[in-house]
């Protein structure tokens, strides 16, 4: 047997770049969306009376980025995201150690709950979050959300396979945070062909019956932001 | 004075964090574009014979990442970009050690040259790049400019601050590496509103005299790729 001891006291050979480079500690961060009944939300995990933090956690050793975020939301709430996109990458060089943070924006689809998930749900503006950082990366991803609902189809991730155009307005508007012109909407939302009719009605409640559509096609702009080689399978 | 032998043989308390995650190595990759003499080009540094790699480097340590590219460029070309946007941040598991790769888009203004900086200019289908991820993230940063041609004004920083309507078209074409309809690209143009006339005019040897436009504004969308909080000041 070797005395581990003695195995400790052989001579260290100095590592000349540990020593120009103190490297910073890695760490995965999500900002999950959801709408939930109607009302556009942010999954946070509770820590304290009532201060919240984003999901995150540190890669495994060579795990790839993706890889991990995705595995956190898996970890977080049971299944894997509808839709992940990397957001940024920023440097944390106030805290010890001095950390470099990778965060993601995670969209879940609508239908699915799972009664022991890990994460509370909220509506951004509520949530009282415990790290600057985690306001700073939540009220970006909101910016970038909010703009990409301009020019991709990135709000159907939120939606259920089938929808009626007021669904659809619902969750442009909840992401927005203003009321949408139904007309205007609706005329650009068929200009763009980017939602097709299913033919089938659904009835709510004491409404006319509306048609349902779904997405046209789900390869559309919205995933450049994904390069093609760290594209992830969507589940189906 | 102490045994600096002896002091190694101190018994060591193991690191659990250091154990359960090795750290990786972090690099700063920059992808360069700018528009020299009408010919959209990526610069690169020269390795051995014929082989190229992106300018990259190890952030110092605490160093904001944003910074460390800012820096990158101004010892590659001489002068800070004018514009940069992170592009995505990578995980190289394959290499020893495992390392993490922030790479960013930087374009150059096309009336900045310095005869003596470090990189050299080719066309990006011309370029033998001697690491497969500098491939990787040549391609897909040429896909993200592409795709924000459509939608910012992300093009001007190629130009000077005035051009013709065909030195604007010439960098579209460059950059998309297609032709483009004339009065399909001025119409469009007109109604997108990003540029505005100086009542200028420029005679181009023989040509009939074109009139001179100016960006309408430089805050637009282009930007929100880049959160505020790690906005840097375009040098004007």
């Amino acid at each position: 047997m070797i005395d581990s001891s003695s195995a400790l006291c052989k001579p260290i050979k100095p590592n000349p770049e540990l020593e120009l480079h103190v490297e910073p500690r890695l760490t995965v961060s999500i900002i999950p969306f959801q709408v939930r009944n109607g009302v556009f939300c942010v999954g946070t995990i509770v820590v304290g009376a009532s201060e919240h933090v984003l999901p995150s956690r540190s890669p495994d050793t060579r795990e790839p980025l993706d890889a991990a975020a995705e595995q956190l939301m898996v970890e977080s709430t049971g299944h894997p995201p509808a839709y992940l996109e990397q957001l940024y990458t920023l440097s944390i060089e106030q805290r010890e150690p001095w950390r470099i943070i990778v965060s993601y924006i995670a969209l879940v689809s609508p239908d699915s709950h799972r009664p022991n998930e890990e994460l509370v749900w909220r509506e951004p503006a509520d949530l009282q979050l415990r790290r600057d950082t985690d306001r700073m990366l939540l009220d970006y991803a909101l910016v970038r959300l909010r703009a990409k609902l301009g020019y991709t189809n990135i709000a159907f991730h939120l939606l259920p396979r089938t929808f009626t155009l007021t669904d659809l307005q619902v969750v442009y508007e909840r992401v927005l945070d203003q009321e949408l012109d139904k007309r205007n909407f609706r005329r650009r939302l068929s200009a763009s062909g980017i939602v097709t009719r299913t033919g089938v009605l659904r009835r709510d409640g004491k409404h006319r019956p509306a048609e349902l559509y779904r997405f046209t096609s789900d390869s559309d702009q919205s995933t450049f932001l994904t390069p093609p080689w760290a594209r992830m399978e969507t589940p189906s």
